[in-house]
């Protein structure tokens, strides 16, 4: 094998892989599909060599060697579903992807928890923890493609944080595949282990960089007995920080969602996207609240009464609530369109902002403000998790096709912003390598040092995923 | 300086440390107050080299370069009120203490956040947060003495784990120095920051072996506007296991504590303790279930109406429902006591088991037998944080001094069951030095050797609090 060139090398090595791990799970060259090639980001594609999917722990670790071997760079792939390239390959490299690794492996009611392979798709899971009685809280657009294991490598947020946290406090358990090889099965089912170093975090929210994860435990809740929402509309950000503080204190942690819309978020749905909204034009902010509890004899009269004490108190300039699952389904649409943005507003970026709730409409004000004083035509549209302290935006200039939107000035603008105000350049997303720029605006030199330490130690070749985030 | 011998050296370093710093910063050999020679754990004192108490990160910086240059390994200190040997010098060794590093920096009510000094003891920061017309849940027994770097450097848990989680949970920010002195600042108040590797997690329940916490940013959250209380008698396990679903289901995120006491726990208590317990002797089991509410006149009527529920379903046994907060507090005495262990037991081994629910009383009965059986007058009392897993233990022979105890038997056959019945050896207390080896009972070698790539990385020299945990 030494008198082989490096190519010939990669392709006996792969050769051998495919006859270990079967056809399906090595595909080469022309035949890698196109799924493989790109994330939901609006980037150009790039072939990986090679796409090798494996069915278990064993077989990611043979793929892993065998790159190693080849000297390779290796990126994993879950639903691909990610905005930032965290999963997306460079030329040249091997796409490890997941999508045969789908499937539950165990509920245990007593513990509470659900096992899954880490290519299982997020909606997989949800209604596999409805049927068995149990509630699991991680909810976001992609739920039908994104898959666990790359909701766990982001650190995924969501509808649902303000009640249940992030991804992050979600799992339990977690088995990884080293970039040495190492499977380390960590697929600890208890609340408390205080037994050494909490490994788990490492891997969750480190985009694929320092380990491969191949099988999750998760928590599960019980399933909420009653759901209640209302759509708020305000006069000014003053008040959506007053409700805020009013849903907190009175609904306590009853409260399972705060979502806010700016009027030209408002405008955009009602004037483009036809959607009939179930409160009026012409206010200053729109709010859906949701809260879920365990009595609906108790907590929708409770709910409604919670309401009608802050109107009366003049903080709502009017409300609308849902009288039945159908109308708080049709709540959510109004919120859930930006994910049809594309087919609203044709090409645009899109942003995910960390910011202190009390200076989301200040920096919301300026930022559209710069964008349109710097460059010529260009939109913005804000709503987001603001319960969460996390903005979304759109931006776009109309009739520009997405390559020729000037998304570099965009982010000058929106992330100087960022940092000027102490915000985070990614609350959710990731950074993958579209964000990578910007990770200094968000982290200190000595944090980013760290980082870099961490990777080294885990992957000192940087083999794994290489020049993603740091 | 060349010319000086070791020791010399490291006369000459810390005096220069202490020009700088001032004279109350470093205390040398005799000078050593005893509170930094030893934590709580039932273990002999070592006096330390020297006592280093810096007043800000910039002074932790400089002892660890002093502490470098010397070759002297170093241990972070707080309230010490661990029971693992964590914080607790070997001789030779620099205690760099956080005693002087001690307040409120801000309270920031629009974020919802606190951000204090490592050295803060825990009830100092409960009573700012509640001066402030906040909550901050974090409770355990040591609270007036130990200190919030300790908290977070263990992740404790306490007696509000099952609504708000470990510390870990309720941390998002900190400034750390790190073993070559790096100061690293990341002092987020974000709720959702996936901006890079989430760092803070690295250091949280690590038990100061990877770096120095000095400052700490911490989730407040909205005060419970009532609490309700009920002690539930039960006959059997399985009893205990319905209450606890039942109260999942149907108090929901109200739940804030679920705490069960095995019979000789309560026998202890009436007989020996002296306390007056609210409901009658003979039962099964006790539990202790508190509700935190947003509205005492809807809140505690349902409280009543659900426990009477359960009561007509023949779940529970007895109920006795505090009609008062000074009840509420009479009913926590009971489940507090245990802090006095040792004036009512006398000497005794305390244990701090992870388990899954469904086998705690399986658990307990083996483990009590084994222990009658195998140690001749080895008696044990069982109690716990049953809803979050994690049962603790005390076992002793009467008469016998702490140092006769037969700790190392105990040991063996506490922890053997626990590896057997595939539970974590800590659960909330740490590893420290004192449950090192048995470590690979609840991790496997593959964990345990990243654990060590992770210390290799960040202290390549071995001098931060070396030997501790792995």
């Amino acid at each position: 094998m030494d008198a082989m060139t490096l190519p010939e090398r990669s392709e006996h090595l792969l050769g051998a892989l495919q006859r270990r791990l079967g056809p399906q799970a090595v595909l080469v060259d022309a035949d890698v599909p196109a799924r493989n090639c790109n994330d939901w980001s609006a980037s150009l594609p790039n072939r990986p060599r090679a796409v090798i999917r494996p069915v278990d722990a064993a077989g990611v670790a043979d793929a892993i060697i065998t790159c190693r071997k080849a000297r390779l760079p290796f990126v994993p792939q879950g639903g691909l579903t990610g905005l930032c390239r965290g999963a997306a390959p460079e030329p040249g490299w091997v796409a490890i992807s997941l999508e045969r690794m789908v499937g539950i492996e165990e509920i245990d009611p007593a513990s509470a928890t659900i096992t899954v392979k880490a290519g299982t798709p997020l909606e997989t899971i949800q209604k596999a923890a409805d049927e068995a009685g149990f509630f699991f809280p991680l909810d976001l657009g992609s739920r039908g493609s994104c898959a666990i294991g790359g909701n766990l490598s982001t650190n995924a947020g969501g509808n649902r944080v303000i009640r249940y946290g992030m991804t992050r406090e979600l799992v339990l358990g977690l088995e990884v595949v080293l970039p040495d090889g190492t499977v380390m099965t960590s697929l600890n089912k208890l609340l408390k282990n205080n037994a050494g170093y909490d490994l788990k975090h490492l891997f969750i929210g480190s985009e694929g960089t320092l380990g491969i994860i191949t099988r999750v435990v998760l928590r599960l809740f019980p399933k909420p007995r009653s759901t209640m929402a209302a759509l708020c509309a305000l006069k000014d950000y003053s008040a959506v920080v007053a409700l805020l503080d009013a849903a907190r204190s009175g609904l306590g942690p009853l409260l399972s969602a705060f979502e806010v819309m700016w009027p030209d978020y408002w405008d955009v749905i009602t004037a483009r996207a036809g959607v009939r909204p179930p409160v009026g034009a012409g206010h200053g902010f729109y709010v859906l609240v949701e809260a879920q509890g365990t009595d609906e004899s108790i907590d929708a009269p409770r709910f409604q009464s919670w309401l009608e004490d802050l109107m009366e108190r003049g903080l709502l300039a009017d409300a609308a609530v849902a009288q039945s699952l159908a109308q708080t389904k049709a709540f959510w649409e109004v919120r859930d369109i930006c994910a049809e943005f594309g087919q609203v507003l044709g090409p645009h970026n899109a942003y995910d902002i960390g910011l202190a709730v009390g200076r989301m409409d200040e920096f919301a004000t300026r930022c559209k403000a710069d964008l349109a004083n710097g460059i010529a035509g260009c939109e913005s549209v804000y709503y987001g998790h603001i319960g969460d302290g996390n903005l979304h935006l759109v931006s776009w200039v109309t009739g520009l096709p997405i390559e020729r939107q000037p998304k570099a000035e965009m982010d000058a603008i929106i992330y100087g912003l960022v940092r000027e105000m102490g915000g985070s350049v990614s609350a959710e997303h990731g950074i993958g390598t579209l964000k990578k720029q910007w990770l200094g605006h968000a982290r200190s030199e000595a944090e980013i040092a760290l980082m870099r330490t961490l990777k080294a130690a885990l992957d000192p070749d940087q083999l794994l995923n290489p020049g993603k985030v740091i």
